[in-house]
């Protein structure tokens, strides 16, 4: 699943750990540089992992050959928690609906202890040249 | 400015540019590891970029002895076109209301030809210790 | 439990199921009054179902001389299925996360055969004097 | 523009008071029957007339006999301040990009003083059969 990642993906450093048809888990360890002013998780930094995960979720290809990929349309997100440096988060997303042009995921992540720190929300349209 | 960006602020490289009460402009030049699956801008750096213009326009202080700062509680961003490598974003947010403890804020981001790619808006809360 | 429905509820024709600590269900029967200019429900009622339920699910009070309320402050919702004159729709939200001002809850709404028709997440800051 | 007040808008009572080509501008009167537990506006009321001002914004026509529709994909509002009965709402949106298939818009809501109390963003698909 490697060369699914995205360059803003290895930025960031977040790791796909399961991803099935309309399912997908992301894992992400929170480093210094994921910080904001406050010396928090920086909300980008979530954003990004539930757009991510809600995007897998939706784009699952049985055959490497052909991978599937989407464009956010519209993604919507809540900070529940505060996150700290160390924590690790796992994303899971799964698609709630769409059709052949347009898809709906959404995304919950939770802390090692289980605690929601956040969840999210988005629509996506399959890029044509990837549908099934 | 620069010491009030944060350390994710940094590996994304987004710019603080103008910072008054109630409104902030932050820039971002596309790098390719800004990118996603697809070669294009990954929905979670515009994320990003509204979450931080529209956090900053919210907590601006005349005194940089006393820097503000806030919480993300809720955010939505839409992404209305796509946006390649090389491009020049220029995020503007304003704050909309809100009063001792939670503001709203909302951003647009548009590319150096002035084409809105997406905008957002988000409701934070004041963090205790940085209140006016 | 039809002293705590609004009047904008009662204009509507929800109905308040069930009301827990942290989740309430809520009914809705589409009516011609509810559809929009192509003959399908209107998003506003959809919209309306959301909001109330999450509203509910977030101030439960196991005293009914002590009511509790709250204010929406953002509401996400998605679209996810057309629905028909006739429906009997069922929405259940639950609470995710919050604290003493300000709570989270998610929300699904469901048509007589289970069909994901529509779901949404808001954060909500409890009424001051209604506090628990 | 009377004939294009859909059902539910004839409930609510909202009226279409100004309709261009990426633009709709929306009034509404706070009745009695659009309030909520606490007797301040219902956020369901609030987010149907962002909705719709919306709709409205993105499927203008110039021909009257030939109507143009769309369905919400989903919508995010804010609800920035409390609104009492009699209040006199102004709602304005603008189409901020799409294209064939989807469009945006944006939506703000202010009171008779001018005050925001509200305001949201959606996207939109077009209905197939509407399209010019």
């Amino acid at each position: 699943m490697t060369a699914e990642r995205s360059a803003f993906g290895r930025l960031v450093g977040y790791e796909l750990q399961v991803w099935e048809d309309g399912y997908a888990k992301v894992g992400l360890t929170v480093r210094e540089d994921h910080l904001n002013r406050s010396g928090l998780l920086h909300g980008g930094v979530l954003m990004t992992l539930i757009d991510a995960t809600c995007g897998y979720a939706g784009t699952y290809s049985a055959d490497p050959q052909k991978p599937r990929r989407g464009f956010t349309l519209q993604l919507s997100t809540q900070f529940i928690a505060t996150v700290k440096r160390g924590a690790v988060l796992t994303a899971e997303a799964r698609q709630t609906g769409g059709g052949a042009k347009i898809f709906y995921a959404s995304c919950e992540v939770r802390d090692q202890d289980g605690r929601l720190v956040g969840d999210g929300q988005g629509s996506f349209r399959h890029r044509r040249s990837t549908l099934r």
